[in-house]
C-alpha cells in the first residue's frame, strides 16, 4: 500500500477527544451496529454515535468504557439514527478474512479529562 | 473552538497504525523529547519517532508499550533527529496550566496485530 504524505495543518483540522460511553442501543434491523450515547466532556457534552462493532462486544463491556472519537467528521444518517462522530477502532485481519476490532483508548491509568484533545 | 467539519475521504488519508515501543532514548539538549525507536509490524517495519512526552512518561513505563502512530505524516527534524510519525496522546490541562499528558492505545485486552490500521 502506498500513502499520500499528510501535512501537520491537515491533522490539525481533526478534532479527536476522549469520550467515555454511557449507553449501548440495538438499533432494529442492524446486527452490526451500536447507538452509542458518549460523553465528550464540558465543552461537546453529549453526543450519539453509530459504530459498527456489534460483533465484537458486548454490551456491558462497552459501557462506561473510554474511547477516542473523532467529533467533527460530516455526520451521517446509519440505519434511521444520525451519528455525529466516529469511535476510533484497531482491525486487524487474520488470513481467513475475519476481523478484529478493538477500541481505542487512553493508557489504563489515564487519569485525564473527559473532552481532552487528542495530539 | 468552533471545528470544521471533515469529510470522511479526507480522513482515510491519514495512515494510523497500531505500534510498540522497543527502544526509548534521551536526545541530547532536550529536556522534553524522547528519540523511540517503534515496530510498526510486518508492512512499515520499524520507525524512529521523536515524542514530547518526556516529563510524562519514564523510560521503563514506555518500554513495550503499545502505542497508536500517524505514520504518514511528513517527517521533519527535531533536535537534529528525522521523526518519521507521530504517536497520539491525549492532553488536558488544568487550571494552572499544567499538562496532563497520555498515549493512546488499543483497549488493554487487545489480541491486535501491530501495524493494524485505525478505522
Amino acid at each position: 500500500m502506498t500513502e499520500g504524505i499528510v501535512s501537520f495543518s491537515d491533522w490539525s483540522k481533526l478534532d479527536l477527544r476522549t469520550g467515555k460511553i454511557l449507553k449501548v442501543e440495538d438499533i432494529e434491523g442492524a446486527d452490526k451496529l451500536y447507538k452509542l450515547s458518549i460523553d465528550l466532556g464540558k465543552e461537546l457534552g453529549k453526543r450519539t454515535l453509530v459504530a459498527g462493532i456489534k460483533k465484537h462486544y458486548t454490551k456491558e463491556q462497552l459501557k462506561n468504557t473510554k474511547c477516542i472519537v473523532f467529533t467533527n467528521l460530516e455526520p451521517r444518517m446509519l440505519k434511521g439514527v444520525e451519528s455525529q462522530g466516529m469511535i476510533l477502532a484497531a482491525v486487524s485481519q487474520n488470513k481467513n478474512g475475519e476481523e478484529t476490532v478493538r477500541i481505542i483508548q487512553p493508557d489504563a491509568d489515564a487519569d485525564i479529562e473527559l473532552g481532552s484533545r487528542i495530539r
